[in-house]
């Protein structure tokens, strides 16, 4: 049983899970990159600007010593932004535990190299036995208790079942299964759909086509997924359509907030410029782009938004091309 | 070439099919039940209440007289409210010529048998070729042009693609099918689900736990509709996943309208007088949990749903039951 867990990071995310684990009685080691950051949760126990009401239980504790937090458990967490992923596995793997279990809570594909963050994980720390978590999981809704299914993932199916015995409990249902490729890639890729349905809403399109978007989307995403060698059926689970279902409906996503904006006719840089965040829709859909040409893969979806954010492609016309394509059988 | 159609139903989803073969130059008679519906929509050309706006071409020509319905051509789309399915089918097979295609637009179970509407159609048609289109399509936005996708099905796939031919134009992209069981199974079961996401909004529950209810809500569909011959990818498609994300998330769904009062406490008998509408998920509930029953498949949302619906079960315990069930692999 594991009574010790390290989370590495300290966005709402991993307070949201740091705070449903010390509920359960797990001791937890919190990991922040910032003194000041680590203050504020060591002194007021909440973290105001990121989830109000949630008071951090006495049995969490927060450092910022990377050695500290590391060498505390042998069941490490890792929440922090996809792009620093490599950066902050290498600052952990001189300390991590032969045989740890680490558990990767961020979501992604590594820029340039276009690698799972489970696979960046698997090569910067060396006999380690790696996971994923995924799924519809809004971290306010987690913190508030609001009942929550997730899905453990890792190639060793024994090492998903450890990880749903240690985060199961009553508001949050976790499945296993050991597609960590399908599961991963449909946490990255849904970022491209979710940029897609807030361009529809720009232009003032309705739900029929968000929902055409989203059961054409996850359909090309589970073919790159498959060429890869995930399973088809992973993109119909909670990683896959759940995720994608919170994602294109939330009023909170930066993707769709964005894509509002460029479905309204502003260019990219505009409406990067205007949300002032990190769009992980714009790096995926690169990605994936790049990643679909390479293995010859049809994605008319992404390849139509790659071509309206790179290309400066018009936005209308892109819609009317997929609806006008050659007549085809749905699932063939 | 098809060039003439009849519609049998003149509710909103019929006008707006019919509209939008009218303005592909298609000929169209619609049969209406009412005789003042009819009188208004050839004098007015426009139903205010149903389709405000939509103006109907003058090539839509809408009759009372079902033998000159019927007689009029060789396609014939039926779109009238689900339970009347069988008396509308009785009344128009003494006219409909042999090699007719019938595409069936209505969606549900039929009550007491629990038979597939196309199954009716086949039952009461003979020497007809039976076809269904569904998916994600409110008939407004249809109406106003707005990008839809559907699925054409049938048993036989040609008779799908000359449906397909007939149907799609710029704003309607129209993909095929041969599972008709599961295009109809996805198609009358969502309503279920609409119930039970209009349940968790009344109790106060979040976007976390509808997209885990509407996934694993497609996963319990699947699993029942496969056990009666559908294939279980079809429910990743237009008329599973596609539809149920439509009916979850809109507000005009009275089977979530019901389902909202539910969830705040209040009973069938008193949100359906509430409602004062046909709520279809709930004898969609009925006819699922029997089905599920006498075929041995397990859809434990389904029957937690027949329990609040028909033995009074409180819903938060329905809930804490399902969060609570062994612990599963996702999709095994």
């Amino acid at each position: 049983v594991i009574q010790k867990v390290t989370v590495i990071g300290s966005g709402s995310w991993g307070i949201a899970l740091a705070n449903l684990l010390a509920t359960k009685g797990i001791n937890i080691k919190i990991w922040s990159f910032s003194e000041e950051e680590a203050k504020i949760l060591n002194e007021d126990r909440e973290y105001k600007d990121k989830l109000p009401g949630v008071i951090l239980p006495s049995n969490v504790h927060i450092t910022t010593d990377i050695k500290e937090a590391v060498e505390f458990s042998e069941f490490v967490i890792i929440v922090v932004p996809s792009q620093t992923i490599r950066q902050n596995a290498k600052i952990i793997a001189p300390f991590i535990k032969k045989d740890s279990i680490v558990v990767c809570c961020s979501k992604g594909i590594e820029e340039g190299t276009g690698k799972l963050l489970s696979d960046v994980l698997e090569e910067e720390l060396h006999n380690c036995k790696i996971a994923v978590i995924s799924g519809p999981s809004h971290a306010e809704e987690v913190a508030k208790g609001i009942p929550t299914t997730v899905v453990s993932a890792s190639r060793d199916i024994e090492v998903a079942k450890v990880v749903q015995d240690v985060f199961m409990c009553q508001g949050f249902r976790v499945y296993t299964n050991n597609d960590i490729i399908g599961v991963e890639i449909g946490a990255a890729l849904k970022n491209i759909i979710a940029l897609c349905a807030g361009i529809c809403d720009g232009i003032g399109y309705g739900d029929n086509t968000k929902a055409a978007l989203m059961t054409r989307g996850i359909a090309e995403m589970a073919r790159l997924g498959v060429a890869i060698g995930a399973k088809k059926r992973t993109f119909a689970g909670l990683s896959g359509m759940g995720d994608l279902i919170v994602t294109c409906t939330s009023m909170h996503s930066r993707n769709r907030r964005a894509g509002i904006l460029i479905g309204q006719g502003k260019s990219l840089k505009e409406a990067l410029e205007e949300v002032k965040m990190v769009v992980e829709g714009v790096s995926a859909t690169k990605a994936a782009y790049e990643m679909a040409q390479r293995l010859g893969v049809t994605m008319p979806i992404t390849t139509e938004a790659y071509n309206i954010l790179f290309n400066g492609n018009n936005v209308k016309q892109a819609v009317k091309d997929l609806m006008q394509r050659e007549k085809k059988d749905e699932i063939s």
